[in-house]
């Protein structure tokens, strides 16, 4: 009668639902705008009728969720995305579904990412694993022993909030000056090209245009372009710098590098390594890096292990 | 038959074995020097004859051992201060036993006295925790689910190797230069005593001494001397930096700050507390930070944790 998990991927934009056989196979996926409307109250309402038109709910023997916020013992701290505050949402979903039974577990998205990339991504196999989203924002999902890494505050994981040096100082959505995700998120590298550029006497086509994105700044650093190289391994210097205090900290198996961003593959990859290296000790003489593969995908399928 | 658990601390000084029934009771204490003659080639066998002079070899359940340097999955990387390079002491040691049916587990000596506190220490009932030992250098224990984390490459915890800033650049034992602990240890508190006394024209009763410890620092800081004022509030300054990161990254239950410098109590915390609070998100009003309670101990107790 209990044949189905669902691995749900709550995100500020949309909500995806991934349809999984009991063996953990994927059969369905479907997508609906997020409903941000009485600071978020429809969405698990809107998930229910998403889902009853597809399967019975009594059909379901697990439910993982992945939402925008901190997440601790499935207790939700927030979401501002969604419009959520402190929210049950275990609780409140089996109560919308009237079905007590199903197990229902939530974690952060970014953690729940990282679950997915090792559970059928790029980490499959591993079971320590780190893994950094540099999207609009920077994401960190933490990965031990095959679990997901919460933290008492739910803020396991969030590098992007890590304070890097005083040299440029921006202001970060957290409230913050200087965090990590100030410049080597895809915003912060446009941010950082755009005070290089401000500050630099070199050309640059990246002057040609009043506004560009973190793609034009890696393309041209691609491409050789002196400045936009200077940009782009400034980002990643501070990613590097940080990722080797996380490597000090917990020493992962294997570093995953997910986001928009990380479209820029193994370039990516190099940069990072050659300002890595130098700050972790002469024995650790090969670290795992490597590219996240599951894409949008990977928050229904880390969703889904959570409760596989 | 087999009646007892052993928990073992070998360091670079003595080795120390506690005798533990096996629901865990400590049952008695032995200690000796270390013998570091032959690479350390004797140790493994001296500790046999000081376990064979008190009980017998087949009354052993199961060991524990903590060692001064990398491990990952029981594997020592080596241990400068022993003598010893990559060396299989799960192997060798049950060879010298001639009995293979003894379960033994080693680790690293700094994460397992953080298992040592969380199991009878300061931290008793937690099950995620990051443990800062600040003594002749500083080492970090991680235990996240009650378990140790190693680390592939055995460094998990080893905060101490993090670069700071380029402030200070005083050279460290890893080779390296800038690592936390050439400021933030006992050792490092005292050569940053030194750097401040040079470049500075305030008065300080520490231009008494040509010689002084890091306890002299901190009491005259209690005392309120400005210069050891500012002396160890950058000390605590560089520590908490590293321990925000340490949020970010696993968001522990609990620090527990051990080694000499904790001596100092909670006047260490609300150092530490002062400058930690403005780098982490303001949702997260209250971090748990602990001063250790097992002092030597912790190594006993968690190497039997390991096994228990």
């Amino acid at each position: 009668m209990r044949k189905y998990n669902l691995g749900i991927d709550i995100g500020g934009t949309s909500i995806k639902i991934g349809l999984f056989s009991l063996d953990n196979f994927l059969l369905d996926i479907w997508k609906i705008p997020t409903n941000k409307a009485s600071y978020g109250d429809k969405i698990l309402f809107e998930i229910k009728e998403l889902i009853a038109e597809k399967i019975a709910i009594n059909e379901i023997r697990a439910i993982g969720i992945g939402v925008p916020g901190p997440v601790a013992k499935n207790m939700v701290f927030s979401c501002v995305n969604l419009g959520w505050g402190e929210k049950d949402v275990v609780k409140e979903l089996k109560e919308i579904l009237e079905d007590d039974e199903i197990i229902i577990k939530v974690a952060n998205d970014a953690n729940v990412a990282a679950a997915g990339e090792i559970y059928q991504g790029v980490a499959k196999g591993y079971i320590n694993a780190f893994m950094v989203t540099l999207g609009t924002g920077i994401g960190g999902g933490v990965i031990i022993d095959g679990k997901v890494v919460d933290g008492i505050n739910g803020v396991a994981g969030e590098i992007g909030h890590t304070h890097i040096d005083d040299l440029f100082n921006l202001n970060c959505n957290c409230g913050k000056i200087g965090c990590l995700e100030t410049v080597a998120s895809a915003t912060g590298i446009v941010r950082l090209a755009k005070v290089y550029l401000n500050n630099s006497p070199l050309p640059s086509p990246l002057r040609r245009y009043p506004d560009f994105s973190a793609k034009k700044v890696i393309d041209y650093a691609k491409d050789e372009d002196p400045l936009a190289m200077e940009i782009f391994d400034k980002a990643m210097e501070y990613l590097a710098r940080v990722l080797a205090k996380v490597t000090y900290i917990i020493n992962p198996d294997i570093f995953i590098i997910g986001g928009g961003v990380s479209n820029a593959g193994n370039f990516v990859i190099e940069r990072i390594e050659q300002y890595y290296y130098p700050l972790v000790v002469p024995f650790i003489k090969k670290t795992n890096f490597a590219i996240a593969t599951l894409g949008n995908n990977a928050g229904i399928y880390g969703a889904c292990y959570l409760v596989k």
